[in-house]
């Protein structure tokens, strides 16, 4: 723990609305390879900042994907030296990447809702019971006193709905659905932004799925399930890197499967590998044996090796937390 | 139109309490095949009227499954003449199916959410905007004064949440979030009734899943996505009915595809269609066509032929619709 880690002083959401309002010009963070929740929640602040007359602009070291198009292209790119940096959905500085890597030191407020949070920042407002950062968003929002609607409603609801599964995850509570309530009162259209996060596969995708699912594997009594997506499937598929981001539920899904594990390759020898768990194994204490993290039901670490190495490993760290966990 | 038809009374939410309150012994009608939201709203309504020291008994035609034992368990079945007949998320009389046709002119109070119902009832209240019956029955009996709580919130959750594909579609809207989080509120397990209804799939349905998504045709410039569910198919996944219920939606979400056809086969030339359709195609105007019927984005028809017979009729079918949806 360094300096900046004990000091980090925690304050509520009135008073991070109120820090946000004293400034003029606030640059907002995104974790690298942004999800639904980091974007809705950076471009979300960006316009209500902008609606205070404020100049406020979302920064990402990925690029932003386009399917999110419906609400990013109303932030227009406003270029200013920040008087105050903000943090959104970020753990951990690591998870900046390399472009932001320089504000890792600089970080004024940091709004995240991952317990794991590396409390890097000089103020932070951690709400690890929040199943989405725009849950705590939304309220902080409010705090300021800037009306929700248009392009911010559905940047919010997207953030809501994507971190949720589509308020599917044990951890929705009454409070998400009375959020989600309230915005699609102040007019996030709902049925389309989920028809597009969730129910909009490209035939690629789909091949991809396809081929994914042929390669199951159980282990452990059928405890286990692995599938895997090689470079091979991809180019088979005609598949992109978006294209993997739900596939890892699919193992999930299948009854009687406590460790969901899929692994992708990366590289000639490079995977990355996701988890996924029932709540009776912790997936983030798995990964963090590889030096990954994440949530206790979904997790996420690299592994370096074949990929017959890294199946081998995966399943010998599930089996290891399985038998822990009886 | 009969004469009953032209004369159901159309009743409030209010109204519809009261006159439950004042009969002693009512049974509940279900749909026949039926879903979480008939089963979740027969059980949940039998239980507000037993809390009310009435007998109350719900019933169906087919078996209800055992993946709903979480709140059916909580209703022990009691034996009585009744006193007033109603049925819940019930179109037609002719979806009693045969063991309760003998109540077809005899239903007293009809609570449904779909716009084409046949208005069989001497009263009625049809929602056509409620996305599930359980929302307007969890309105019903907040009326009636009864605590929702425990077996009764979560089968009302389940009605809600089934319907609407875990709050995903279109017809979701901000009362629909805000009955979630009242339910939740009251104790409705949501994570492990999402869970159980939407990630639990059997090893069966997997299989399953990967022979459909394999017969995956697509027709009139992949604006048409068709699968085929098989007798032989069913036998070599070891699948049962229950197992095929989510499938009509993979097509669906393919991108571009406007109108999804699943065609299961119910015998050796009889096919049961389940239509998903985007907003463009009315998928209830095609199943009419062939006697069926449905919502405006998911319907439903049979059809006695080969199995190419069936699909050349739905593509020709879908087609038609597609030419006049331009």
């Amino acid at each position: 723990m360094n300096e900046r880690e004990k000091n980090m002083v925690e304050i509520t959401q009135k008073a991070a609305a109120e820090m946000l309002l004293q400034h003029d010009s606030i640059l907002v963070l995104m974790h690298k390879s942004p999800d639904g929740d980091t974007i809705g929640c950076g471009y979300a602040l960006c316009l209500a900042l902008r609606a205070c007359g404020k100049q406020a602009q979302p920064v990402c070291s990925d690029e932003v994907p386009a399917q999110y198009n419906y609400f990013t292209d109303s932030v227009p790119t406003q270029t200013f030296t920040p008087q105050f940096i903000v943090s959104v959905d970020v753990a951990d500085t690591q998870l900046l990447g390399d472009t932001l890597s320089v504000y890792r030191d600089k970080i004024d407020l940091c709004i995240d809702h991952h317990g794991s949070n590396k409390r890097f920042a000089r103020y932070g407002i951690i709400e690890a019971a929040a199943p989405a950062c725009a849950q705590m968003l939304t309220g902080i929002i409010r705090e300021m006193g800037v009306p929700i609607q248009g392009a911010m409603a559905d940047a919010l609801f997207t953030g809501l709905t994507t971190d949720t599964g589509c308020f599917r995850y044990a951890s929705v509570t009454a409070e998400t659905y009375r959020t989600a309530a309230y915005l699609v009162e102040q007019g996030a259209q709902n049925g389309t932004i989920n028809r597009l996060m969730f129910e909009t596969k490209s035939k690629a995708k789909v091949e991809l799925e396809k081929l994914a699912m042929a390669s199951l594997q159980y282990f452990c009594d059928e405890q286990i399930a692995l599938i895997c997506i090689t470079t091979e499937m991809m180019q088979a598929a005609g598949a992109v890197d978006n294209d993997t981001e739900s596939i890892p539920s699919l193992p999930r899904q299948i009854e009687g499967v406590k460790v969901a594990v899929t692994v992708k390759q990366k590289g000639e020898q490079d995977f990355r590998i996701s988890l996924r768990t029932t709540e009776e194994v912790d997936a983030s204490q798995i990964c963090a044996q590889l030096g990954g993290g994440g949530h206790k039901a979904a997790a996420g670490c690299s592994y370096h090796g074949t990929l017959e190495e890294t199946i081998e490993k995966m399943v010998a760290l599930s089996v290891k937390a399985l038998e822990s966990s009886v």
